[in-house]
C-alpha cells in the first residue's frame, strides 16, 4: 500500500479517557476509531490485524476438525427463556423488540443458539463428538466500558461449543481445545499462561475451566503462579496457600489463655487495633458482614479472616451458591444487632458464620468484642465460637506457599484473552436435548465451551509489546511487515523507491511505502508508532555514497545494510529470524 | 472432511414456508438452520460457501486499493439524527436503548458511520479519493421476511463507500467499482446483468445507479433488456418504450371528433368498457387516484395511462418527490367528488393531473365521464383536459421498443445481489463535512456507495444452478470440490478409500469422504443434493474387475474413469476445465 493513497494516518494525541497503553496506541496509530462509548470501528490498519488473528484462529481450529458456522448476532428471546438466562443475564444483555413485538437480543454468548442447532441434527451417539465454532460479533452492555477494545461493548469473539456422550469424551475434547489454544497463542507469538479459573455464571462454580492469560505488566488480571511447580490460577480461583510463618505468629497463645475484653477506643480498623494492642495483624481476626442474594432471598453471613488476609468474593459467592453478594450497609449491620468496627464471631448464634481455613482454630486471636469501643483478646475459635463452617475464602497473595509442592508463589499480571469451560449437561438438560446412547437410552450430551476474544488479542498483544515510541508487533499479526521510507527529492530516488517497493510487494512481503513527501523525522516517528517489524530506509545521500539501503528491526533496534539487489533476500532472511 | 465425523446431514423435507428452490435446497442440503423468522444460522457446509464468496469479494476489492474496515454492527442513534434518517428509516430499522437509556440501532446500512470515520481523518483534497469497505452483519426488520436467506432480516453484506473531491473523480470511482462488481460475478461464475436502477430512498431519484442482477428464471426482479443494443434496466426504472403500433390504434380518431357521453352500464373496468364499446384497450385511458404523502401532508393526484398500460409506482413517487404513495380508498375518491369506475381527466380542475407520456395527446380516447354509468368517447386530451403534466409513468413491458435503438425489448428475471449508487453530497452536507480543495476552499466531498449481498449470493447462485436432484454449485464457491464415496464392505476397499481420500486432500483438492456406511442410493442422493462439482465412486466390484474409479461431473453428468494412480491428476484436469 502506498501511504499517499491510503486512509491511514497517525494522531498526536489520544483522548484523555485512554488510560492504558494499548488504548492510547491503537488510537494514535490509526487502528481504531471510536463510534461511541464502548463501540469502536476498525480502520484499515486495525482491520488487517483482526483479519490475521481471525485467520490463525480459524486455521488452528480447522486442523482439529472443529467446524465453523455462523450464528445470528440477533437471537430470539424465546431461546434464552428455555434456560432462564433471559432473566439472569441482567442489563449486560442488550434486549429489543422487533416490529411484531417479539423479544430479541444482541448475543452476549451463544450456548442456547448452538444447542438449538445441535438438537435439530444430532440424535445418536454415532454423531458425537462434535465441535462447532464461529468468529462473530458479540455485544455486552458493560456498565463501564473502558480501555478501548479491551473492554468494549461490541467485540469480535471466537466461540466454540463441543458436544460429547460422556465425561471421558468431554475431557478428551477439552484437552484438545486446550492444545488448540496453546497453538494459537504460540503461533501469534505471545507470552501467555494457562491458569485455573473460576467458572463464573456460565459454567457454575466447580466446573473444570482454564483462562488463557496474555502476560503484561499492565494486565488487569492477577495470576498466582508457583515458582517451583508451575501451578497457576487466576487470583479469584487460586487455592489459598498458607504462609509458612502464619501459625508461628500466634503460637505464643495457648489453650489456657482466657477470653478477655479490652477497651480499644476509636480503634475500628485492624491496623488501629493491632497498633494499639501491639500485636501482629496475623494474630487478629477481621469480621465482614455480607448478604448472599438468590432470587428474592437475602441471607446475612459473617465472614472471619486472619487480620492481614483479604476476602475473595468469588470463592464466597461460589460457596454460598449465591446469584449476587453485597456487603452489608451500616444500617443493615445495626439491624443485625452488630456493632460496626467491633464485630467478632464469639458467642454469636443468630448469623451464619464462615471462618477462613487459614485461621488456626485452636490459637488465640484478637477480635471485635461485639461492644462499641471494645475488642476481645485470647479469642480461640474452637473454644469460643459456635456453629461455624471452615471454608477457603482468602485471596491468595505474594509470599504464600504452594499447596501442591510447598514452593513460593508469585503474583503476575495478565490479560484474559481465552477461556475454556466444561459446561456439563446444564444447557442440554435445560433445553431438553437427548441423544440415544449405544443401548438406545436417551442421555443429555455433555458440553464444553471455548472462547477467544479476537479483538481483545489486538490490545493484549500491544500491552505485551510496546515501548516509548509505539507498538512493536509480533510478526504474525503485524498489519504489514515492512515500512519503506525514502529520503531525497530527486526523481531518480523516487523512482528507485517506487520500483523497489513494487519488487518487495511482488515478492510476497507485505510492505507500505511512505510516499507522502514528509520529512525523515515525521516518517520515522510514524513508523515507530505503527510498529511494523522492519523499517527500510532508502537515503539518497547514503545510497549515492555506498549503494546501501538500511533495514532496521523495530524490536531490537538492530540495523542491517543491503544493496539494491540483496534487499529482498535480506528482508526475507531477517523476517524469518524474528517473531 | 470425513462425513462420519462431520456435523453435516441432509433432510428429506423442507418446511412448507420454503417456496423457492434455493430456500428448499439450502435447508435440505444442510447449509442453513432457521433460528427464527428471517434469522438463519449458517451450518458448516453453508459457512464454507459464505467464506469463499467473502474471500472473492475481499480480494477483488483489495486489488483496486479499496481498504477494508469493520464498523460496529450496533450504531449510536445520534449519528442517524444528523441526517434525519433516524426518523425516515421507519420500522425497518431495529432500534433499542442501552442500559443508560441511549438510542442505538442495528445497522441497516452504514453511510452515517463511514462519514463519521471519514471526517475524523480527512481534511484535504490531497487525501482523496478514498474507498472504504466492510463485510459485515446488517439487520433490516422486514415486515415479511421470506425466501430463506434471500430476504432475511439479518444478513451478511459487503458495503463500500467512496469519497471524491469532484464529479469527474466520482465518475471514475463509480466506473472502477462497476468493474470490480463485474469481476466478482464473473469470478464466482454466475450469469448476471448490470441494469440501470432506481436510487430508492438512499440515493434519491435521478442519481446514477446500477443493480447487478443474477439471472434466474425464479428471480423476483423483472428486468427490461433490449435484444438489439443491450440496454437494460430494472422494470421499476426502465424508460418507457412506446410500442410501435400504439398510435395506430387510435389513429381512426381525428381532431374533429366530438366529445360524446355514452351510457356504459355496470362497466367499471377498462376491459368491460372496451368490450362494451368495441374499442381496443389501447384506445382508452385509465384513471388512477393516488395520494402523495410527504411528512404530514397528503396530496391527491390523478394519473392517466393508456388503457392497457400499468402504472410504475416508483416513477410516480420519484416524480412527486413523495416519501410514500397510497392508492385512494373508495371513501377518499368520493370525498374528492369523483365517481369510482367512471373517472376521466376531462374538465377536472381541482386535482393535479399527470398524463403518461405514452398517451397521444391529440388523439381521441375513451375515458370515464365522471358520471356514474357513463363514459366519454372522442376525448382528446389536448383539447378536453386542463392543466396536466406529461410524465413517463408507465411500466415498461414485453413488446415495447427500445427508445435508444428502436430494437425489441424483452423481459428477463433476476435476483438483485449488487447495487452501486452515486450519492453525491447528501451525507457530507447533512453531516457538515468539508475538505479543503486546491484553492483552500471548503467543499463537501461527493460519495458513492456500493453494496453486495454476500449471503444473498448463496441463494442466487442456487436459483441459477439447480436441477431436480439438488444444487449444482459453480466451482468457485462450492463448499468442497469432490464428493468421494466407496461401495463395498471389505477392509481392503475401506482402506483404499481412506488412503485415496487422504491423497486427494493432501494434493490440495477439497474433498469429503462419505464413510458413514450408507448404501449407494443414499450416498448418491446426498451427493446430488449437496451438488459438489465432482463425485468420485470407488466401487469394489468394478475396481476389482478393471481397476478403474469413476468420476462424474455434477453439472453435465459426464462420466470419466481413472486408475488409482491417475485419479488425482484426472480430478485436477476435470476441475480445471469446468466452472
Amino acid at each position: 500500500m502506498r501511504l499517499s493513497k491510503s486512509f491511514w494516518q497517525t494522531f498526536k494525541e489520544a483522548p484523555k479517557e485512554a488510560q492504558i497503553p494499548s488504548h492510547v496506541l491503537m488510537i494514535r496509530a490509526g487502528l481504531i476509531h471510536k463510534a461511541s462509548g464502548g463501540l469502536y470501528n476498525y480502520l484499515p490498519m486495525g482491520q488487517r490485524v483482526i483479519q490475521k488473528i481471525s485467520d490463525i484462529v480459524r486455521e488452528e481450529h480447522d486442523k482439529e476438525d472443529c467446524q465453523q458456522i455462523t450464528m445470528t448476532v440477533v437471537t430470539p428471546g424465546e431461546l434464552w427463556q428455555e434456560t432462564g438466562r433471559w432473566g439472569v443475564m441482567g442489563e449486560l444483555m442488550l434486549k429489543m423488540k422487533d416490529r411484531a413485538g417479539r423479544d430479541l437480543c444482541m448475543s452476549p454468548t451463544n450456548e442456547e443458539a448452538v444447542v438449538d442447532i445441535f438438537r435439530s441434527s444430532v440424535k445418536s451417539y454415532k454423531q458425537l463428538p462434535q465441535t462447532l465454532y464461529q468468529i462473530n460479533t458479540k455485544f455486552r452492555d458493560e456498565i463501564r466500558p473502558r480501555y478501548g477494545v479491551m473492554r468494549a461493548r461490541e467485540f469480535l469473539m471466537k466461540d466454540a461449543y463441543s458436544f460429547h456422550l460422556d465425561k471421558a469424551c468431554l475431557d478428551e475434547g477439552y484437552d484438545k481445545m486446550y492444545r488448540v489454544y496453546e497453538n494459537i497463542f504460540k503461533r501469534i507469538g505471545l507470552a501467555f499462561i494457562a491458569v485455573e479459573a473460576d467458572g463464573g455464571a456460565i459454567a457454575g462454580g466447580g466446573a473444570k475451566t482454564h483462562e488463557f492469560q496474555v502476560l503484561a505488566r499492565t494486565g488487569e488480571d492477577k495470576v498466582i503462579r508457583c515458582k517451583q511447580c508451575g501451578y497457576a490460577a487466576n487470583l479469584e480461583k487460586a487455592v489459598s496457600a498458607k504462609r509458612e510463618n502464619r501459625e508461628n505468629k500466634c503460637k505464643a497463645s495457648d489453650k489456657n489463655v482466657s477470653l478477655e475484653m479490652v477497651e480499644t477506643p476509636s480503634c475500628t480498623t485492624i491496623e488501629d487495633v493491632c497498633r494499639f494492642l501491639k500485636v501482629e495483624e496475623s494474630a487478629s481476626l477481621k469480621s465482614l458482614v455480607y448478604y448472599s442474594i438468590s432470587g428474592d432471598i437475602e441471607t446475612p453471613v459473617l465472614v472471619i479472616l486472619v487480620g492481614d488476609d483479604q476476602l475473595n468474593e468469588i470463592k464466597l459467592q461460589n460457596y454460598l451458591k449465591a446469584n449476587h453478594l453485597k456487603a452489608a450497609s451500616d444500617g443493615e449491620i445495626e439491624r443485625l444487632g452488630l456493632v460496626k468496627g467491633y464485630i467478632g464471631p464469639q458467642s454469636l448464634t443468630d448469623i451464619k458464620i464462615l471462618i477462613d481455613s487459614a485461621v488456626a482454630l485452636d490459637n488465640a486471636y484478637v477480635s471485635g468484642a461485639n461492644k462499641s469501643g471494645y475488642h476481645s483478646k485470647g479469642m480461640i475459635p474452637n473454644r469460643d465460637c459456635k456453629n461455624f463452617d471452615v471454608v477457603d475464602l482468602r485471596l491468595a497473595g505474594v509470599g504464600d506457599v504452594c499447596t501442591r509442592c510447598g514452593g513460593e508463589v508469585e503474583e503476575i499480571r495478565g490479560i484474559e484473552t481465552g477461556h475454556i469451560f466444561q459446561l456439563g449437561d446444564k444447557y442440554t438438560k435445560d433445553m431438553k436435548v437427548q441423544v440415544l446412547d449405544k443401548s438406545g437410552k436417551g442421555v443429555h450430551p455433555l458440553m464444553g465451551c471455548y472462547g477467544i476474544g479476537v479483538s481483545r488479542i489486538v490490545a493484549a498483544a500491544i500491552e505485551q509489546n510496546f515501548d516509548d515510541n509505539g507498538i512493536v508487533w509480533p510478526k504474525s499479526i503485524a498489519p504489514y511487515h515492512v515500512y519503506f521510507c525514502f529520503i531525497g527529492k530527486s526523481q531518480e530516488i523516487k523512482e528507485l523507491a517506487h520500483s523497489l517497493y513494487q519488487s518487495i510487494k511482488d515478492s510476497g512481503v507485505e510492505v507500505v511505502l511512505d510516499d507522502r513527501g514528509a520529512g525523515p523525522g515525521f516518517m520515522f516517528n510514524d513508523a515507530d508508532l505503527l510498529g511494523l517489524p522492519l523499517r527500510v530506509i532508502l537515503g539518497e545521500r547514503d545510497y549515492n555514497n555506498d549503494g546501501l539501503i538500511e533495514i532496521k528491526e523495530r524490536k531490537s533496534g538492530k540495523v542491517h545494510k543491503a544493496t539494491k539487489d540483496q534487499l529482498i533476500s535480506k528482508i526475507k532472511e531477517i523476517l524469518t529470524g524474528i517473531n
